[in-house]
């Protein structure tokens, strides 16, 4: 009997996933590992963070996705070790052997200069970071009802967000809906003029990865929706009852929001190989990793050049890449030549909140209701799952038509009782939760 | 100017939350205080822990609750003390005076004789309960889909579950239906032959609170249903690994849901006054705490006789005090006397699952598929939000039709990964969890 050849693929966010997906007619044996039993679509993270969706709508179980592809299984467990000499991986009680080997782990935060960050900063990278984020912005404003110190009020009342890509951007716009449309109906003693959002961002524009003339409209946006946008400006210390900047100025604030700096997601053990900038992995223009032609890297994990520039790690790029690998090991089973990966960019949208976003579509760019609009529609097309995709657009419409935010629940630790203590969060909680 | 007395409340469960609605027209201020933000709908509960719905969808903003009562206000915090004399409610930083004070903080699982079963068993008494179990279930499957020692499967896929209440029998057929629907889609290395649902009632029938003859029909269709009711056991030991019976039985379990034994819940400092069964508080028929005119107990809290018998502690009964204490206390402003509390008993009913269910309505007697779809549309009817009862029906027809049980996420922490532990939840997660 022919050996079934076996591909390993560590990771089911878009990259991992897809590649999964795209195997499921091929004959090989698919391994699909994952720390958590579910996928999660991450653009809409931000909306679980501010009380728009439920955890539940922005996450499908993996098992759900491939019970179609039936040569696909799935195994919760966290790699330890991958050593591509033995072609080996080890769990914390497993072992697996491949035949090739799908690298797809994305990234995760870096607290980069600042490591205190990492005790009070909030990320925004997974389920588990949106939920916390919830809740605590939640805690800040029950406190806040009743707080009668205005030095606290003001801290609690004042939300940063340190980084100005698309995560901070659409986190600003999103705080500005939930603040203007829910809390003056929930919050008699607070005035939404009391709350300040503050976009900080090291560079002299926002959306770097789009053209300075959409990052430049994106500023005046979120200023005339009343968003303090800092530009050039750098955060240089991280604490429990607010941040500093470089230039020395001090901002009380209760919440800081981590929207910057990630670094490659690589298991402990781990062969050493060429890495680029974040710790990516720097593979071949076929994906591969250099010297092991059946290890490939796709995603946010792998540093890729096309057309001689830099990809940037957006869900369309990660889903190409799956699709593409899936097709090169069919390749190379049948003995034929891999060409080299091509990103066919259809387009870049950002969503800027409030009926605003912007986007460049071929060579048109666009700015204002239209782009918010596609993103919405473009997100909700590639949502995976049928039945998801039916709530959320539920839940859009009921939001849209009825102003309302109605995740507003704080499903969290007895330290969010008012008054308790300072923070929301205990350490001891955020310390349990953040290996999440 | 006319001083506007002041009603607090104190649980925003079924009594607690009507009592302030009722309130809403009358001239009184009222602040309604609970430790979480939201109100939980728990008859649904049971399909929080099996995956049917989310705990998004089952809880509700108390505050969105509250919007169109103007005279109410929410304030999240644990009651510390409680002052009959001085008529002062202490928080953790806040003194309240009150006119008027309604009791309404239900119960909490108990664990009696077997205090080891704290550590180990699974009580669903609050929605964090629900969400654990979910994670909990969902772990053992991971674990037991690649366990390959017969024994620690058999541990892994025994479920047992301690009461057979409406909770106990609720659980016993959701179960049930993950098993036979969800699991074989699923695990592709669990046969649904090897899962075993054991219900464990110390008494010699089930749904003590109906008549015998539907707690008899409901050991039959669950024995039918492939459950092991036991009847006439005790629980003596809870371990990590398993349970054993006051019989000498053991029963090797990673699973032990405990459905029995509650106790009122009581702020630490609080009056002696004449407490019954269970800790739960005597009142007087007007629903009035002996002694103190101004402070009524409800719900669950409260031991309530009613044409000679105890009043057993279910939603509509809680429903029917909350709209009762706010006339009461709209009478006692205007001078007037206040009658007695009457209990109108629509009638009761119990889910069993797959399909069936029973219930007394009048005086007649119901089993099978009508009491099932009954018990469904009751409490579709009496959820308090329409958005979730749209979305509690749009995923029930989903769940009907597809047989699936869509949330299955296990959005926990790190010691669910398979192998890394043997049980799911460490027990420094669950002490900072169960204090929820």
């Amino acid at each position: 009997m022919k050996k079934i050849p076996r591909v390993v693929i560590i990771g089911a966010g878009f990259g991992g996933l897809q590649a999964a997906q795209s195997l499921a007619t091929t004959e090989v044996e698919v391994i699909l590992i994952d720390r958590h039993n579910y996928h999660t679509f991450v653009p809409l993270l931000y909306q679980v963070a501010t009380a728009q969706l439920s955890p539940e709508q922005v996450a499908v179980p993996i098992r759900t996705l491939l019970r179609k592809a039936k040569n696909v299984r799935f195994l919760q467990a966290e790699v330890q070790q991958i050593d591509f000499v033995a072609k080996e991986i080890k769990t914390y009680n497993h072992t697996l052997i491949y035949d090739f080997l799908v690298l797809a782990t994305g990234t995760q935060s870096q607290f980069g200069e600042i490591p205190e960050a990492k005790n009070y900063a909030f990320p925004l990278k997974n389920l588990s970071h949106a939920i916390n984020l919830r809740h605590h912005l939640l805690c800040c404003f029950e406190q806040a009802e009743i707080e009668t110190d205005w030095q606290k009020r003001r801290q609690l009342l004042t939300i940063s967000i340190v980084g100005g890509g698309a995560t901070g951007v659409e986190l600003a716009g999103a705080l500005k809906e939930l603040i203007t449309k829910v809390l003056p109906r929930d919050y008699s003693n607070i005035n939404p003029e009391e709350i300040t959002i503050i976009l900080i961002q090291s560079g002299d524009r926002l959306l770097t990865e789009l053209p300075k003339a959409l990052g430049d409209y994106t500023v005046k946006r979120l200023r005339r929706l009343g968003i303090k946008v800092m530009l050039q400006s750098r955060v240089s210390q991280v604490r429990e009852d607010g941040i500093e900047l470089d230039d020395g100025t001090w901002i009380p604030t209760s919440t800081v929001i981590w929207a910057v700096g990630v670094k490659a997601a690589i298991p402990k053990s781990f062969p050493f190989i060429s890495r680029g900038r974040q710790g990516k992995i720097v593979v071949l223009p076929n994906l591969r990793v250099a010297d092991y032609p059946e290890v490939f890297a796709i995603g946010d994990l792998a540093k890729v050049n096309c057309q001689g520039k830099s990809l940037s790690g957006v869900a369309p790029e990660a889903l190409q890449q799956g699709v593409y690998v899936a097709r090169a090991i069919r390749k190379q089973l049948q003995g034929k030549k891999i060409t080299r990966f091509n990103y066919f960019n259809k387009g870049r949208l950002a969503i800027i909140g409030c009926y605003s976003g912007v986007g460049q579509i071929g060579g048109v760019k666009l700015t204002g209701f239209l782009p918010w609009f596609f993103w919405l529609a473009v997100h909700l097309v590639y949502f995976p799952d049928w039945r998801n995709r039916f709530t959320i657009l539920f839940t859009w419409l009921h939001n849209y038509f009825t102003g309302d935010r109605p995740v507003r629940l704080i499903l969290s630790s007895p330290q969010c009782l008012v008054g308790e203590q300072q923070r929301c969060w205990s350490n001891k909680y955020k310390e349990v939760m953040s290996k999440n």
